[in-house]
């Protein structure tokens, strides 16, 4: 049993939680190869629509997502990862998580704190 | 400020968390009409891929998703919904999550118990 990469052109939303606080951490994606290596090392794979490639989590800020647990829907094509996030944030803008604008009546309200200084993170 | 729906052809995933307890429902997706039903209600509409229709989720079984809060990422290309989700399941197979299959060493568990039957809410 594993999910059902027939669908949705073999590429299937990740959704990323954290195992401990249980907060929503990204949303990603995963073709077969990276779901594959998640699988095989532990640590969250995958796969880069912008840069089209496999993408270990955490390869250039290591700040790797550990995988404490995996879920499936019920349909078999959206995948839920329970992870341990090293470095404490999930999002490349050094927020915890990359849901940090909160929608209320046409405003965002940033809500949480950047974690990390991404200039410093990837020496961009 | 709202979601770019000139992204991914104009549908949108959207994570759907529960408000209390933080547990990861399901995953749906948005198109610009839904969104905009879903904030001028407060109750969660989703684009149904299958049916090709707007959906508003419990029209059927009455299992509604009231809308607590909303947040958007980084990208403004996937949403997060918490919700408080009325009859307490939000899978159509009777779960309180879609998210009941865990997987571990390619063997998938059924965890949770059902809330509802499914044959009793939708009468088919």
């Amino acid at each position: 049993m594993k999910p059902d990469f027939s669908k949705q052109n073999g590429l299937l939303p990740a959704i990323v939680q954290d195992a401990g606080s249980g907060k929503v951490l990204m949303l990603a994606y995963m073709n077969e190869l990276a779901w594959n290596k998640t699988v095989e090392t532990g640590k969250a794979h995958y796969w880069s629509r912008s840069r089209q490639k496999l993408w270990l989590k955490g390869e250039e800020s290591g700040h790797v997502q550990k995988v404490r647990e995996i879920y499936l829907d019920c349909d078999l094509d959206t995948i839920l990862l329970r992870v341990e996030q090293l470095g404490g944030a999930a999002c490349h803008t050094g927020y915890q998580s990359c849901f940090y604008q909160r929608y209320s009546n046409g405003e965002i309200e940033t809500v949480g704190e950047r974690v990390f200084d991404p200039k410093e993170v990837y020496k961009k």
